[in-house]
């Protein structure tokens, strides 16, 4: 057994879900030579990160985070800080040998993405970005039978992502719980931080995409900002759609929103073969929608696929309870975890990649230039 | 072509559905041999049946049913009227040689209905009791996939019929609108007006039931009568749900209700065999649920199927519009016409006759009769 | 009480569907002072019409159109015939004095749609096209909540229309069936006679539309055209999306195809307000979802909202059943027909009218303008 | 901060879900005073064990409940084995005077409740009995607005428990995983395995029951035993459904089987009042669906709620993750034992208490004597 040493940078939401993976790990996936161990968190709030340390079982902590990736006692340096920090202490943490395993998006822009994907590269170690929702169960046996070619000629993908809690104009931007709201530490609105998301699934599920017209809104101009007190104008985009051929000659049409009045976390994909189609929704995780023109006339139908059966049948899910009872959305990222840890005892790289996540970056850059120039945009 | 006159007796919901029913069969099913006339309508209320039948198309009225049952021009009686009168003039009708088509239920009890099964049989007439929801499309395929052996041996029946209108103690009893609340119209209050619905349904897929144990109960004890203005107790069961043991060795549940606030017609019935499962909701009356084990063990769900398809896959729906388009309500009851002048043509009975309807009148006088002595029931 | 005398063109699936919505009207809409009367049915083919006007009732038969719209004993022309007859058809009975519902799309183009609304202003007669899903009680019902203010400023508005006849190489192009393939006949595929809903239903409940930029395809390439039995070049688009801007600020995308396995007619839109969002599907017709923020916290939920009640609750409902049963896709015409007949009572213009239609036009004008140039399109 | 020593005796499904709860209790709950520690686990298969141990980081192994409930440095006992040996190992436990977590049901039938109840009194233990779904928020939610008194009166309350993981025939009984088929081990079939957490949910939601008409079915006579190699016959209930009334006059209706082909794990529970309603489903355990009549007409509709909100609004939801991201089964085992913990802050009881959880086991034993004598059973 081999302990891998975690040095976790980000005291927030995507650090705490990072913590609570590792430490299932052990407990689901037992049968792991490689076991992480959460040697330290860094966080640039002395107290904060004392507190954490102790909620979450962390050996020790620090306050600066090249401090952690000089630690010879560090083997992981997980990043789940603001967009604008990832590519600094990226490189600089390839650089010591560290393995990366990185928050999405990758980073603030296409150029940053290349320098990182170089470094992690040029420094040969495991990287990682944590596009969690692939090892979801009903996602990863959506793409099981996308791979199987049941599905057979693709003609339309569809996804979105859509939130409603920026509709209140008292939402602040900047600090810590609204920094996604901030131009400067985030790049960009819902597109870096949930069509991020849904270009990723979809690149995995459909391939690549070559060509995108977009068109991105800021509904609420100014915000009061934590850091100044003040209200400035909002830099982000609030909402972002845009319509895109695939390089498999399929159509798709994407679309997020955090103005999206009821609709939480309604992260969905539908895709439409020639045979058969599939639809997902966060909002029922653990359910897969299928059709299948196959099924006999009188008695075809969605399909609505509990994804819970154990022997083989859906991924993941025989490490858990037993059929019929469902797990959330934390089990994404223990199964990145386990899968990661995975990778270092088989030396195959876990994916996706820097260099994967490079791609859903450049849809990303795309979709803002389209926007912005009014335009169609290639890939 | 054979015109068949209709004289039907009741101005009320049901006497318009049948009177739809019968105006839309020559549009929908054009091939048919026989062909409905509205002849004649009847009703106490003088004004009122000279409106319904302006209204419907009739060509002539009556106030008193007798003479209705005597005109040498009407072929087929239609008794729409409450329960309590359906005995009576079924008989006479008989006598008077005229086919009839009965709402349901059947009779006040079993000794009612032996003597109308009787009679309809000596005078050699065409018979039938309207039990719409057999000829629901959903309902119709259900019926086609059980009979193709597709579930295998039955292991659960359970249907119910769940309303929420009385609710409120300022309903009345009595009168044209609510005599369904008056026991001496109605004989019995969700039993045979709800009930029996779930039990003909339930004997046509499944088999004939055996033994019962029921409850039932009178939430609100005194409602004002219509016809006196006074505050009088009620006689009618207002909730009844019942266990039983069906021929077949399966066990079935039932339940009844007009206080189960927020259903407002919630007809559903389910039935599970050893290798697959059904399911239906008359509020979405279009849609069959159904489970199949056989299916691959990934991809095992339960499928929605929109009842809508043509080329001989949907009963009944290639005579409608384009797959995709749901039908209502009313279509049972044209189905149902039509399917009744069909088999005068081809001299079948047509199910239900009122001998087939006498089993499911002997179930509800069971579960009755068992909510009385707080016993099991033999049938 | 006054006849209008109607004089249909088009045997075909509207032409059905419009002749069953008049025989409705005086049986569901008996206060009506203008009662429709089936006149006469025109068809080139001679068998057909003859047919045709036995089975729904038609008092006589043309094969020429210009014979029809000339008899002195017409009052409304309803033309059901492919796309591009219908602005000829349109003109010519303006000028002859007549009234006209004509199904949708309005015509061919733009420059088509101002000669026919034109038309029929110059000549004074009442005219409105046929766009019954507005008159769907779920839609209606969508239509008061957001005219009250419920729904506070909008931000977004989603809809499409998808289903998968098309899939299949073996269908044809052109002839009675498949003439929607033939652009000859239909001038566009999806955009024409899909999106056309989609668009007014969205123009209706959310105002207009400023710019928009589209995305074309044609999967299957060539088909064989059924009046020359040979294969062809396919010129209609096989599926259409694009993203828009309205005039109230609120972003759109819309979406149509014909190769969504699985999906048969799902006709869907979802309007996202400040205060609520509110969503309808085509394949469940008769419900219809609203989220309310202003609903406490702990019970906010989409409600799914059954359409069926009385006493004022739900648009067009009192008129057939009773709460909780449905009705069907064939309603939403007699809604129509009767709204109709009750316009020429009050004089007042039935919307859709053919000005209100052009509209729509416009949006598809501009929509296939914008895919085919690959930019932006103004309205 | 106090150390909480746990001693578990049982390696099987349910010794890990209270493993994983005690693992998961420091992270999500840290501000509670009592921590649980894993100090000692028990199984008589010493190979098990050690690996469980090792998988869960228990501090040491037993494999002799004897010997663990006699250790000084164990505080509570949970009890994770067969129910035939809850009671001596429950009664020995507290004469040790140690805590006890008891998995359901409590015990084989009441007379061996009442000891254990006596037991853990006469000793002055905090104890407790596992009906994890009370603290799933949902159902916790439920409890809320029933308690609030938003339903009003309640007229009808309905729950079944439907799997069907017996249908095959060769599934065997007896042995570590199916000794829940074992008459022997078990005590009953699905009335204490499935039915006795309806029952308990009920109780807790609805008040007591006080009188039972029942039936149970044994489908499959003869399986083989695991312990013998041979063929024996099956001992238990595979379904059990009952007919009650509760102690406030609402009717009740209930059903378990394991042969309902299509359900894995099918809990659902209904409840009607004069103003309201609910309804939950395991399968969809985030998701709670409620109907108020006191919504306005036109809007009136089931509202699906998704359990996930902070702010107060859903019962332990601000522990976990943002609104949107759904939990799973295993979150109501950790509420369970942060809400055991507190209790041991606070001195007050954690319900339910071993005495709670005997009104569950005398309705089971009801519904069985009932279901053998053929008549209503009094509680």
């Amino acid at each position: 057994m081999t302990k891998i040493r975690i040095g976790l940078i980000g005291c927030g939401f995507m650090g705490r879900a990072h913590s609570n993976a590792h430490n299932r790990v052990p407990n689901f996936f037992p049968e792991l030579k490689c076991k992480p161990v959460l040697q330290a968190v860094c966080d640039s709030n002395a107290d904060c990160v004392k507190g954490f340390a102790e909620q979450w079982g962390y050996a020790s902590t620090e306050t600066d985070w090249r401090k952690l990736i000089e630690r010879p006692d560090i083997d992981v340096v997980e990043i789940c800080v603001p967009n604008k920090y990832h590519r600094e202490i990226a490189v600089a943490a390839a650089a010591q040998g560290k393995m990366i395993l990185c928050e999405k998006p990758l980073c603030m822009n296409t150029a940053e993405g290349e320098e990182m994907a170089a470094a992690v590269e040029k420094a040969g170690v495991a990287n990682m970005v944590s596009y969690n929702y692939r090892r979801m169960p009903a996602v990863s046996l959506a793409k099981a039978l996308i791979d199987s070619g049941k599905l057979g000629r693709i003609y339309h993908y569809r996804s979105n992502f859509l939130q409603d809690w920026c509709i209140s104009a008292s939402v602040p931007q900047g600090g810590d719980s609204t920094w996604r709201l901030d131009v400067g530490s985030a790049g960009s609105g819902v597109t870096g931080d949930l069509l991020a998301h849904c270009i990723d699934t979809a690149i995995w599920l459909n391939g690549g995409i070559k060509t995108v017209t977009a068109m991105t809104e800021t509904f609420i101009k100014e915000r009061m900002h934590v850091e100044t007190g003040k209200m400035q104008p909002v830099g982000i985009d609030d909402a972002c759609s845009f319509l895109c051929r695939f390089d498999n000659g399929s159509l798709g049409l994407f679309e997020s929103t955090r103005y999206a009045c009821g609709h939480k976390a309604l992260f969905t994909f539908e895709i439409n073969g020639e045979h058969a189609s599939l639809k997902w929704d966060l909002h029922d995780l653990h359910r897969l929608e299928m059709f299948d023109h196959n099924d006999p006339g009188p008695v075809r139908g969605w399909r609505s696929i509990h994804v819970t059966d154990h022997g083989g049948d859906h991924p993941y899910m025989e490490r858990w309870w037993v059929p019929g009872l469902q797990i959330g959305y934390e089990h994404s990222f223990v199964h990145q975890a386990a899968d990661f840890m995975k990778s270092l005892e088989t030396g195959e790289p876990c994916s996706p990649t820097f260099r994967d996540a490079l791609k859903t970056q450049a849809v990303c850059e795309a979709v803002l230039n389209s926007a912005s120039a009014g335009s169609w945009a290639l890939l």
